[in-house]
């Protein structure tokens, strides 16, 4: 293996390994023979050549920011990770197709960068954006908060580059916004978190840089209140409405708690609140007197019951990461129940009533941290131990009942049990129960199709095959 | 077979089957030794599920308006052709989900007029909209001239039923605009021309509907000169800019020739012309304030050589008329080698230049009918015979060279051979030439893991395999 990427690539001493083969949570811990860090697509073509040759499992890792698991290896084995931190190039920026063209290793942050470099915008936006990778951000089909306007990581793709089990490689970095010459093959490997190929390089499409932003925290009567305000909003400003995020009063109490030094938006407490963002290429003003508009509409129909509007860049600042820390709240206070979960919009208010009562129900101190990306019809339904109650003490009673009927509920509505976190190990046996028989047995044999020895990621996104598809 | 959907909807007699076995230009036609007109998914399933049982073939077909040859059977066999033309059925309007779930056999149009009818609108916009079929469109990734803005087919679908090879029904039929549960499996049926499986029923997002729409016709300076337009019209437009279409002078000549009682909306003959539209929900004043900037800033350039903005709905609707019945024209005039091509916008303008210089040193007087979807990389490249020579010997002289020639240089670009009108039969083998065999064998392992018996419109898409690949 060294003799492939070079001995300073190839790690195999026990502390070295450590930080690749536990998950950033700290919550998985694989086991692995090897890490190695290849630095092509040619070498990683050769890594996998090699372990199929020998049988050797291969665990595909970018930034290892995965929620679910997904980028370690299990815990007994002698996988060999491959992580491609070192494949960080930008290849090409090309202002006049909109394309951006980057190794898999280039983090979302390095990829926003360029693409601001160029005068475009390049419009993935998630938490982890520092240091997850854009080939994770690939293989795990990435959301996060723009997707209301500008779809998952899958609608910004437009050529993948992948290594397969056996080491042959699929060359399809191409830039074409219409292209129907047979299978899409780049869909096998978006969202397939590294069961059916290893993305070495993507071609993604850039987006016109908006010119002016209006950012607006509204208080709402409840969640159905909620989801007619983003009516509102779509009608008022069409395609400028950028994110809709939901906000619970327990969310908003847990963050200002944690952030220390920042202050309450509103003088009344609030059950439900908002975070509704407009993009455009117009100017600042006209967007934000089309936010007043769609705010005052609301107030005078009951829908908000109070609303601020940024004043200056660094007021929308402070409202965003209200929003954004309430991910690092939870961790830091521990002990949450992380449901990500989507429904229909149609009948999310519906959802987060019922899924709330069956909490309360079961556990009536428990805090309702209810936030996410509601204009895509996405919660992190994420119910939270008492203040008073140990953390290891509440996921024990709670974390199999609550994730169970949140789960249950999300799926009842015409839901899913994972939008945009995927499934990794996390989820893996869950899918048991929500996708039919016919699902799994297709994604088994698409699976086998593509990776007869089972070599690549395993353990992960399928459940064990039932014996009528196996 | 007439047990499953009886007698009525079950055609063997060979005048009866005369209109499914033949592709709506005349140029396919093939055997079959029946017609089934299912009007259940659990029919379908019926019918599909007998034809495995005797490994019978199945030519899924719906409008039956393919370019290729993609929805009639082989010329010879005993195919079973499964119209899915009584599906028609709407099945949801929800507008606070924006989605439209609808079977597969209902028109474009009819699915156009129930987003319209809801106050939404379906994006899709193709020549053919009052007979294709959702069914078909998913089956064949449809594009046309709203891609720009909206996307092809495959971006606009959230959730599709379909029945597989061997009868089992895969139930996808989610309106979640986030669900990474898993492999997304109905990419597989998105495009893949009914060679995987039978699309039923799918679930379609909505938009909101623009309330103002800006229409102009440009003369531009060359092809060069229209991608630095769309740039421009990008930059100051944004997202407003909905269509940009090329249309050559030889293609305008072919079109006022045809129509007849249409003037050119220019005095003098341009050889590069350019059909912008805007929408979007601000007024309409104000969008075409937005256009003529654009035009002006483009006459200053010189990138515009002279331009005509629709003074009303009429005028808009002549436009996009001479910009429409190119299509119809050639088809009267015979004789054309339709070449449905993308390449990159930073490449397209330099492969506009090759490509007519290579048509034109096989046969000088060749017409060239160039139009299209320019702005997503995409034209309608159809050398077309001189006005003086039979369709028949142009044909027989140049179809071979002239297809290889563009198709090669569009290759070169980084380009695709068939931008939106796919594979069928006519391109099938084409395909051996331009993708890589690792993409060859690829397909291959699907289809195979999907319909191991090849019972799905064989002898479509598919080069045969090569021996490695078997």
């Amino acid at each position: 293996m060294s003799a492939i990427v070079g001995p300073q690539a190839c790690l195999s001493q026990a502390p070295d390994l450590q930080p690749f083969v536990t998950d950033y949570r700290g919550l998985y811990v694989g086991q692995a023979a090897a890490v190695v860090l290849p630095n092509s697509t040619e070498q990683v073509s050769q890594v996998m050549a090699w372990c199929h040759a020998r049988g050797v499992v291969v665990v595909p890792q970018g930034g290892n920011t995965s929620l679910m698991g997904g980028a370690v290896p299990e815990p007994q084995g002698q996988a060999v990770v491959l992580n491609l931190r070192r494949m960080n190039q930008v290849l090409a920026v090309d202002t006049v197709n909109d394309t951006l063209t980057l190794q898999a290793g280039v983090t979302l942050n390095a990829a926003r960068n360029a693409a601001e470099d160029a005068g475009r915008l390049f419009p993935l936006r998630i938490g982890s954006e520092g240091s997850c990778q854009i080939g994770g951000n690939i293989s795990t089909n990435a959301g996060g908060t723009a997707v209301l306007r500008y779809g998952n990581m899958r609608d910004l793709v437009l050529g993948v580059e992948a290594v397969l089990p056996d080491g042959r490689i699929y060359s399809g970095l191409r830039g074409l916004r219409k292209d129907n010459t047979g299978y899409d093959l780049k869909q096998l490997f978006i969202g397939s978190e590294g069961t059916l190929g290893i993305v070495t390089a993507a071609v993604l499409k850039l987006m016109p840089q908006p010119t002016a932003s209006s950012v607006a925290l509204a208080a709402v009567a409840s969640p159905a209140a909620a989801v007619a305000l983003l009516g509102e909003a779509k009608k008022t400003a069409g395609q400028a409405v950028t994110a809709f995020e939901l906000i619970s009063g327990p969310a908003l109490d847990l963050v200002l708690g944690y952030l220390g030094n920042v202050k309450s938006p509103f003088e009344a407490r609030h059950d439900w609140m908002v975070l509704i963002e407009l993009t455009s290429g117009a100017s600042s003003e006209s967007l934000d007197q089309t936010l007043m508009q769609v705010l005052e509409s609301g107030l005078d129909s009951g829908l908000v019951l109070d609303a601020t509007l940024a004043q200056s860049g660094a007021d929308a600042q402070t409202l965003w990461r209200i929003r954004e820390e309430i991910s690092d709240a939870q961790t830091r206070t521990g002990g949450s129940i992380k449901c990500d979960v989507s429904v229909p919009l149609s009948r999310i208010a519906a959802f987060i009533e019922e899924a709330s009562a069956a909490v309360l129900a079961l556990e009536p101190q428990t805090r309702m941290i209810v936030y996410g990306h509601m204009g895509d019809g996405n919660v992190h339904f994420n119910p939270l131990r008492p203040a008073d109650r140990a953390a290891k003490d509440y996921l024990t009673a709670f974390y199999e009942p609550i994730s169970r009927q949140v789960d249950s509920l999300a799926h009842a509505a015409g839901g899913s049990i994972s939008a945009e976190h995927g499934v990794g190990v996390a989820k893996r046996d869950d899918l048991s129960h929500y996708k039919s028989e016919v699902e799994l047995a297709l994604m088994w044999q698409i699976k086998k199709a593509l990776d007869p020895q089972g070599l690549l990621n395993p353990g992960k996104v399928l459940p064990a095959p039932v014996a009528a598809q196996a």
